[in-house]
């Protein structure tokens, strides 16, 4: 038997499996759900087991636990880490739900539940595929690892410390994540980097107390002109930022990448009408999928200082702030860029005020390199199925627990998502397709056969 | 009898009556203190027909009655308007006060009371030194008429439009305003000029919703960097402003006035205490005084947009805000200056973003010539009293009841205050120097000598 055909027999069993699972409240946010959500833990580690995985436990941490099992009889065979996550986000507002989001639903072709695409659907899949390849084959091609945790939508508080104390027994030449989006539907896609961040604020003092600006203004330096003076010295006319050495690591993009991304023929207008705006400004000689995926940025997210009620009020404030993030592109090193800010900081200082600059966050971009045989595998093993081409894209936003993972385990990480920008995560009515659930299936089954002999 | 002996002798009564009309609370602000606001008005009036003064009415307003009286024997004599008002400022926090606000007494040679400096004791003065005149000479050498009002702590809602209605009544040939303060104790202190202003907001559109930095950062326009390069287009790094046209209308000093400014001696130094910075900032090529004093400034009072929490929101905001001042010099007009912000405006915005302008306050400048013979009797009238030069000042902020004399009368103006910084107005323990109280009356009666033949 094929796995095609073990899945196409199995498909109503695995429903039912997954209707369970997904019928588990595992709300990681919410302390009266801690009970549910340790239960959904259970249910991965007991589908493990019956997967035929060894030394499945549950491993304690601070909140949710992490589930681990491993497959490790492919001896000499590279290793495979699976990552994915069993709690969900909430369920609020309720009432606009059609469906109870925990008792799920088939409707017009897709499963309605919460975690049907973020994260139980496309985890469960994981396992389905495994099995299918075990049923069939009697073995696996590779060594597989899985690890769920139970705290990504509360920002995995957890999971770092997890896996740098793990990371022997985590270690893989390869990890797996399902749970992205493709681009629209059928269009399967890779996201191969992400950006990283160096989030700042700058605090700028000038006079001791709040000043009358009639008495003083013309006088003594406007905090609000200072911080003004500041932040624009950050950037030229034409978007390009100025602080010395901040392209410097930058590394520039091959031309397999851009022709992988025109081959996506992305619209400007259509960014343009989906934010609305006439028209779109970034750093000049990019495009703007370029700007948001695969350039650095320096965006100021807040600012703040002197009187903001209704009407006016004279004053010469005596503080004003900013909240900047920088979004960063491999090779850039947050700490080296937040050395680079402070020395710009500290040369651009207006005279009359003092300023501070306080880091609040910090996260390592990361990228797969685009012509890594695990990620031309995927590519493969999505074109078998869906029959037209993978597009490959870079993410412009982090996710904290990809950074966590290439920078402890050091491996190649491949971003194989089967959902849906429609599938409604984070809100009422998720949802995730029934094509996507098969599709996605086949898909894994494939990508462990593209990926033999190529790893 | 001359007229020091007849104030020497009458001091005692004079006092008396003071502290009578400083026991009414007459505070403007308060709707609990309408009866005795009109109290004080009446005791005004009375005042004035004890005078000898004609046609004593209380004009009622929206508000609080302007008290008017007149004396206009003087035929072919120019006339004095001499502006006061009887309304004090909330006496909070009571606590603070080492005797009640409303219950005047003698410390130390000053008399506390709330209003003994503003402007309660100073108007009275004006009353005493007429009477001096009078009782002692039988005459006045002018017209004199006395324009007394009842909300100018709460900003004169109604003055400008009773002086409009009025302005054949109130005509007169030279105005006298005693409600500011001497620079510092002996040093008699003349403002002939303040800045006028021209208040606004820019609001800085840009996307329709807040947009996820990192999906979006780099190729739309984020209004927070927009709001910053308008802002910083408006200055240029030596603190002159880059508006076109700007600086067309402003008159230089004269020689005469900058040395005047420079008898001052006013120390940099002592503004940086007091203020608490390293170093003043500013146009470059200006001292201090004339920075606050004859400069036209532009400064931003307040800045919002995006996230303003604890901590980071990597936010793309939809807009962000500026409340701005300009204070201006003889003789930009508001209006003109308006309209070349907008102008600048519109030139200057940014690209990706909708830039709107709102006017929300405006004033005119003022200025009576330094040379005008009603400015130069003042001095001299000082310093036969005070017996050291007269100091001469302009004010960087703005009185709206003088612009609004100035406009509507267009006859000079002439503050002669004999307050003092330490006189807490506008505080508890308001206080009146008893020596500024008896050398203010003389140098009023030297000043109506002085003025006879010049004016």
């Amino acid at each position: 038997m094929t796995f095609q055909t073990y899945i196409e027999e199995q498909r109503s069993k695995h429903l039912e499996e997954l209707f369970e699972l997904l019928s588990i409240p595992s709300i990681s946010a919410l302390p009266d759900h801690k009970e549910d959500t340790h239960r959904a833990a259970e249910w991965f580690a007991s589908a493990l087991r019956n997967l035929g995985m060894d030394n499945v436990e549950l491993y304690p941490t601070n909140g949710h636990p992490i589930v681990y099992g491993e497959w490790l009889k492919a001896q000499g065979k590279p290793t495979v880490l699976i990552y994915g996550h069993y709690d969900v986000q909430p369920v609020d507002p309720l009432h606009l739900w059609d469906t109870a989001p925990f008792e799920p639903a088939i409707r017009e072709e897709s499963i309605y539940a919460r975690g049907a695409s973020d994260d139980k659907g496309q985890t469960f899949m994981h396992l389905k595929a495994l099995e299918a390849i075990l049923k069939t084959t009697g073995t696996l091609p590779f060594n597989f690892k899985i690890c769920i945790e139970g705290e990504e939508e509360v920002g995995s508080p957890n999971l770092p410390v997890f896996i740098e104390e793990k990371k022997d027994m985590l270690a893989a030449d390869v990890i797996v994540v399902s749970d992205t989006a493709m681009m629209e539907e059928d269009k399967p896609t890779i996201c191969y980097g992400l950006r990283g961040m160096c989030g700042f604020q700058l605090d700028v003092k000038g006079p001791r107390r709040d000043l009358h600006s009639g008495l003083y203004g013309g006088a003594v330096q406007n905090p609000i002109h200072a911080v003004v003076e500041l932040l624009q010295s950050f950037h030229d006319k034409d978007g390009v930022i100025t602080v010395e050495g901040f392209y410097d690591k930058v590394v520039p993009l091959t031309e397999d990448e851009k022709a992988a991304f025109e081959a996506l023929n992305a619209s400007e207008e259509s960014v343009m009408n989906e934010v609305g705006v006439t028209e779109l400004f970034g750093e000049k000689g990019y495009t703007h999928l370029e700007r948001t995926w695969v350039r650095p940025t320096l965006e100021v997210n807040g600012i703040y200082g002197g009187f903001q009620g209704e009407g006016i009020k004279t004053v010469l404030p005596s503080e004003a702030h900013a909240k900047i993030t920088c979004r960063l592109v491999p090779d850039q090193d947050p700490d080296e860029i937040l050395e680079l800010l402070q020395k710009h900081v500290k040369e651009h200082t207006p005279p009359g005020v003092e300023v501070t600059v306080s880091l609040f966050d910090k996260g390592a971009p990361f990228v797969t390199p685009f012509d890594h045989p695990a990620i031309q595998a995927a590519s493969r093993a999505f074109e078998k199925v869906f029959e037209v081409p993978t597009a490959f894209t870079r993410g412009g936003g982090s996710l904290p627990i990809v950074s966590n993972l290439d920078e402890i385990l050091k491996a190649p990480i491949v971003l194989m998502g089967f959902g849906l920008p429609s599938d409604n995560v984070h809100a009422p009515n998720e949802n995730f397709k029934l094509k996507n659930f098969d599709k996605g299936l086949l898909t894994l089954c494939y990508y462990w056969e593209e990926l033999e002999g190529v790893l």
